[in-house]
């Protein structure tokens, strides 16, 4: 029986695989209003100052801040009040020396004025005029033309994903549209005589697919474009023809299949027969998920993924999730979600193997606890049952209960 | 002019606001493998044993475990091959007394075979005949049938938001088809004459809506269904009608209307006329977002949030989207990311109001801290430049550098 060669740890697994891979991001432009989580093609400059007029902070009058230095509570500024600035208006009234218009929170001030009083800080005398009790500094309660951004500076970065606070800075300046990158699409296929669609009945030694939806769901989360291929039985020419038909829609194909030493070599043939360079590397020093394999077919990433569920998961968001966010341009495109918690017992590993078990995170006396998940590992309800992975480091031999742990959320 | 009414710290506020709410939630019926995160509208069981069969875990023979006690190097235990049950076999071969069938890890054990030895432990002796070297347990290398679950355990509570490994685990047990929660529909309406769509150039003194896009945004991320309404001038009759029209398609309203007293005041108004119960609270001791207004119109909830976008965000965070995920009947709808980072400046607050302050945050000498972003609260942009926001809880006046403080991500 052939062994797995080639067995890294996942970071170097992973690495090797880049060193080969050269992913060409292509871009589309989308309305700036649908582009939630969408990636940008390219850096974004600002085409204009925002605000493009000065604004008050505060409802009040704006007035030339001169008028009011000095003025206190015992030797007021005693002002003119010119007219008022509606909201909207888009011709306010002048403001000249010893005057003041009346200001509205977020709108404009009278024309020569550079500052706005705080309606608190005056009194209304008569009809027209207003005493001022405390003075002000210029620009004081406004918002200065390119204050919140300026014309020509970079408003978002290549790469960038995007927001609800980026939509709005991106609407705030008119740009309705935006290059954002396609979403690479990711053939997904499962294979294996036992397999059956989910919304079959079972037989005896038959199960059903899990692998398929899951990789679905992921490549959703990780911003690509899932097209399902269905399930091919363990016969060569059966697994080419799907997996060839897939690749060829598709800027990343995926396939599961069973992790009997059979079945994997298989999958290997099928891999090796999709095109050069084919596989780069054959087993990944990682538990749950070592019979995993890394490859090009062209271009176009290739990985075949063990068939037990967990190990499936796992190797898709170290290796394939990272890799549609590098099709992408995503800057970040290894970045994830983790916390620290305390282990309530302790998990074991083996020296130079990366492991990675579930648990469920609790908060307990304030403090964020990790229990882990019992089952054997290859269980998918382990994974519902759980909040995150334990994750214990290639140069340990396990963690101790009571110690502190990586967990990675999902 | 009149104040702000009922001005409560934000937990207590929304506490007000949840004794007068009462969410029915809807279900409707979807496809399972289109159901990432929608929020299941009932407790899913288990409609049978996972597996439904033994599995093999390990490559090798299938065997009656007592044949194989006491083996060992010296005195291996001879068993007769009796077939091999393949992959996706339905009838397998017995294994009798002394039997061994070939099995595969994922598949079937031989009939009467309680245990699978590694291929590893054995070695052929001739076509039909092989030795076993090491014991193996009743169970050793194997999957129970209902291991993974049983029938009738609870598979999924009520109010879960589904992730990929559920879809995986519901697929698995031929659920092709789950009730969840139909996503409340939102109604988002700006306000203010000075607001115009972001598709048109503004002249001096307009500006581009801002709010209606990010509140979108958020609406989806919170799994509600936004519906831009436009936007209002700054006139009661059009207000209301546009607030009317637009509660009557939609289970809540979202109204952001400008930061001066007479739009507040107007806006207040425009919500007394939806009807009873109207505004329940007006004013939250928050920084930024004070001047925000909870209500109900009959059952449905309506939001009058400030003008400013910072604010907007701000208190859609921490008022809306809860309010979103208790109509969906998520079971922790008041669950939010966090970090805790360590400030690189102080950042000062008044006590007696909850302060957010935007922060950026970087990972330095393996800590993570967190940057104030410089600028007036009110400036989308610092948003866009901001991965999260401090929380100077209600008690406090500041926090200083140098000190851990909790970091909401968005």
């Amino acid at each position: 029986m052939p062994e797995l060669f080639n067995v890294l740890p996942p970071a170097e697994a992973y690495a090797l695989f880049l060193r080969h891979f050269r992913p060409e991001p292509c871009s589309e432009t989308v309305e700036t209003t649908d582009a939630l989580d969408r990636v940008t093609a390219q850096s974004i400059l600002s085409p204009s100052d925002l605000p493009s007029f000065t604004r008050a902070t505060m409802d009040g009058y704006s007035v030339r801040a001169t008028d009011t230095f000095g003025a206190s509570e015992g030797a007021p500024a005693y002002l003119k009040v010119a007219g008022e600035v509606p909201m909207g208006a888009t011709d306010p009234v002048g403001v000249g020396v010893s005057d003041a218009a009346v200001a509205y929170t977020g709108g404009m001030l009278g024309r020569g004025a550079d500052a706005v009083v705080m309606v608190e800080h005056t009194q209304q005398v008569d009809a027209t005029t207003i005493e001022v009790v405390r003075p002000v500094a210029p620009g004081e309660n406004c918002v200065q033309v390119g204050e919140d951004i300026r014309r020509g500076e970079e408003l978002l970065p290549a790469g960038h994903r995007l927001r609800p606070q980026d939509i709005g800075g991106l609407m705030a300046l008119g740009i309705t549209t935006v290059d954002v990158s396609r979403r690479p699409v990711v053939g997904i296929m499962s294979s294996g005589d036992e397999v059956i669609p989910p919304d079959r009945a079972p037989e005896l030694g038959q199960i059903r697919d899990i692998n398929s939806y899951t990789c679905k769901a992921l490549v959703e989360r990780a911003g690509g474009e899932p097209r399902l291929l269905g399930i091919a039985p363990d016969r060569r020419e059966a697994m080419e023809e799907l997996a060839r038909a897939g690749l060829g829609q598709a800027d990343v194909l995926v396939l599961s299949a069973g992790s009997s030493v059979s079945s994997r070599d298989l999958t290997a043939e099928v891999i090796i027969s999709l095109g050069k360079p084919g596989i780069l590397l054959h087993g990944i020093s990682i538990h749950p998920g070592k019979p995993t394999i890394l490859a090009l077919a062209g271009r176009k990433p290739v990985f075949g993924l063990p068939g037990n569920p967990v190990s499936a998961m796992v190797l898709f968001e170290l290796i394939v999730a990272p890799t549609i966010k590098r099709l992408l341009g995503q800057a970040d495109p290894d970045a994830y979600s983790n916390v620290q918690a305390r282990l309530t017992r302790r998990v074991a590993s083996a020296p130079g193997r990366e492991d990675y078990v579930q648990a469920r995170l609790e908060t307990r006396a304030g403090e964020l606890r990790a229990e882990p998940v019992f089952g054997k590992s290859n269980l998918i309800f382990t994974m519902v049952k759980a909040s995150g992975m334990i994750h214990v480091p290639l140069d340990r031999s396990g963690i101790e209960a009571g110690e502190m742990a990586e967990i990675r959320l999902f």
